[in-house]
């Protein structure tokens, strides 16, 4: 039985004979069949019967058919309806559109449609660089998917995607008040999804690429690069190493090290892994190991990946002719992107002393967290159930946001690293500890820190561009 | 001079002597300037100086300057800074993306986003079906142009169009509740657009083609009907034509004659004609005679274009030797969608006695509204200026809230014609007089009538396909 989540979360209405004890006998049942009630709701009330709604977190699916299951076993109760809270909040979708004006009548018409709108048409056909004034441009990002890896669910496809793809438009505009529209493609082929980005382009100020499967997201991602004068962001490369290397960052202050000089063990090198890597070495970091499924990447290993070339070029594992578990031994940092279950407790043991453990596969991590803890002085992991998660939602909005504040047409690694540091930063030195190495994404000026800095990072990208330009 | 519109206003900020009678000296020379004051206000005050916020009505771009020199010749007055009313209505766009719940905490997180929503997208990668519940797919289409025909601007491009469907968009959710997105395509490639609309379709439960110049809105509109599940619908023919058989159909009451008798007379066989023209075909019009710019359209034309030769044959041109002028001698309904004063006052003279005359060319009229009326009964326009208005936005929300209220998988003659019927009855027996043949756009009840009319024609369909299908 998992620990319940509001992600499991049902509403159980059921009928049962009007007593005193009524209530409490509903809520000890639920607990002691391992929900916890979050809401009870007399929803009804008749002669000598109760309606209640009683709304509990449950740790899965069958966890919340046994909780159905004892409730109906109680003395004179009959259940009816039990619905989702999860599946109720996604009713109908989670974003919609709105007028940012009122539309009153026949004036408000002419203003904003015919035949108001053909003058600023008319002004953008003259000015197309006027669009970001005039338009929605100004706001508004794409969040592109093919559906080809979505969370840890695979390739489920477009429209299975839509709802991640809705949450995150949700999201962005909670966070960063940036418009966001879901653009779920029906095809998986490369060139396709470029041209097709590029078609659809003139709408959007940004393009923020979701869950496309590795290798094929690279290719993705540097061709539109090439060919549009907007920012691409693959969130789950970048913005996963952008929280990484604020992580690190701030686990290393714990520790009392430093980046140039610590040895860091890499596990996987897939879509975030390899920006991780990119992250850490543009951060400063000397001395990285990195490894697959096939073990340590390094120049002189049969069959290397053309993609994993520049890997082993970067990194030291010509230093380490054994496994990973060999590299591990007396290393600062351990960063897992790879597969459940990876790391024992003694390998977390060989570690040098005030090691630091991110084990970030998802669902399940390269190790449990409360084992590595008995070892590692910092452990993170990609999951909200224990302390110090990884969540890209820590730094997408602001990135965002500083990109179209500061009217950036690409990314560099620059602002990245920038996103990283201020996000580092909104932990206080009074703040930090081992368990708190990442700020909530609820924190008050989260957001607004990150997007300060990287749009910074971008006014200079552009100026030393214009500048090399004019020269 | 033109006559003062709102979509021509201005605000203009001044300075002058504080004296008793400086606002009426403002709003003197502003009418006498031929602007039309909508509000002043005193901005701010000083010893001796007023700071003055004028808005003015103007009859377009010289118009404006000629009130604004007109001020300027005022004794002591300053000119500030001059705005204008429909760019200040367009600044930062029109439409914006909201989340439809609160995001307060880590519980909605939760639910909201990961780990809730892979749940709901693993119930969609089983049953895709489910994304009409569960998605934004249920309430959202996609207002699709390519820029080629934007209103009477012709090819302006994607990005000098997107303002155009920026404010369809917010009409839709105004009128319609509908969540529409604009797309707006930087290709012109007929197969392009195609492909690219099909790559994008899963988000979306319906298209709606705008702005796209014949004959390629033809060959789009007939292919993503073949290819898609959703309906698609090109506003400027069937939105057009919705109207203008409503507008028709009051029109015929007013003078007592019936579609099936009357002899009807057509200018113009582009996008918005032949959809006119099939949709009274569909609506019971026996005797209707089709010209465009190389005359009378008949199978025995010599070089007839392939598009035209359903028009020779669906109409009587053959009985019609001459010249459209000709062909309009004693005719009682003349539809104009081609090009300004095609028409003298003597043609609309020569037509029956009480003879209807649609003049919808934009922005010019096939002949000015004001000498039609001399010798017709009735007399339409496309223009905001003058009686009976052919205006797509009467139609266009109803009929996608009734396609998406009836879960439509496409769109038929039959479900056009329901919604013309609505719309024309919804101008009762009582309201209805030859400058009243169609309703506001703000009326009340329009929208829903035509939406309940297309849902329950969209219904009639889906049970008479499966029944097909059964049988």
């Amino acid at each position: 039985m998992s620990s319940p989540s509001v992600s499991y979360s049902i509403t159980v209405r059921l009928e049962m004979p009007a007593q005193p004890s009524a209530v409490s006998t509903i809520t000890t049942t639920v607990e002691r069949a391992g929900g916890i009630v979050t809401a009870v709701d007399v929803s009804a009330s008749g002669m000598n019967r109760l309606q209640v709604d009683v709304t509990c977190a449950t740790g899965g699916e069958d966890d919340a058919k046994h909780v159905v299951g004892a409730l109906s076993d109680l003395d004179g109760v009959t259940i009816g309806r039990v619905s989702d809270r999860t599946f109720l909040a996604h009713l109908g979708g989670k974003i919609e559109i709105q007028p940012k004006m009122q539309i009153r009548h026949r004036d408000d018409l002419s203003l904003i449609y015919t035949p108001g709108v053909g003058r600023v048409s008319q002004q953008l056909a003259a000015h197309p660089e006027d669009a970001v004034r005039l338009t929605i441009k100004r706001n508004t990002i794409a969040v592109v998917t093919d559906g080809s890896a979505v969370l840890g669910l695979g390739n489920i496809g477009p429209t299975a995607a839509l709802p991640v793809m809705e949450g995150k438009a949700a999201l962005f505009k909670r966070f960063a008040g940036i418009d966001a529209f879901p653009i779920c493609l029906d095809t998986q082929d490369v060139d396709e999804i470029v041209r097709t980005v590029k078609i659809i382009a003139p709408v959007f100020a940004g393009i923020n690429l979701e869950d496309i499967s590795a290798p094929r997201c690279f290719e993705i991602e540097e061709r539109l690069r090439a060919e549009l004068d907007v920012p691409v962001f693959h969130d789950d490369q970048h913005g996963t190493a952008i929280v990484a290397l604020a992580a690190l960052r701030n686990a290393l202050k714990v520790v009392g090290k430093n980046i140039e000089d610590v040895r860091i063990v890499q596990s996987g090198a897939g879509a975030a892994g390899s920006a991780i890597l990119r992250l850490m070495l543009a951060a400063g970091a000397r001395n990285v190991v990195v490894a697959d499924v096939e073990g340590i990447i390094r120049t002189d290993r049969p069959n290397l990946a053309p993609s994993l070339q520049w890997v082993a070029e970067a990194t030291r594992g010509g230093e380490h002719p054994g496994t990973m578990q060999d590299a591990l031994v007396g290393a600062d940092v351990f960063i897992g992107v790879s597969a459940p279950n990876l790391l024992t407790e003694s390998d977390v043991e060989a570690m040098a002393e005030g090691s630091i453990v991110f084990a970030l596969a998802n669902p399940l991590p390269e190790i449990d967290p409360a084992i590595a803890t008995r070892h590692a002085a910092v452990v993170a992991t990609g999951r909200s159930d224990f302390a110090n998660q990884i969540n890209n939602v820590l730094a997408f909005p602001g990135v965002f946001r500083g990109l179209l504040d500061g009217r950036s047409t690409r990314i560099t690694d620059e602002m990245l690293v920038a996103a990283a540091t201020a996000l580092a930063d909104v932990v206080t030195p009074e703040e930090l500890n081992a368990t708190y190495i990442v700020p909530s994404v609820f924190h008050q000026s989260l957001h607004t820190a990150i997007a300060a800095s990287v749009q910074a990072a971008a006014e200079a990208d552009s100026q030393s561009r214009s500048s090399v330009t004019q020269s």
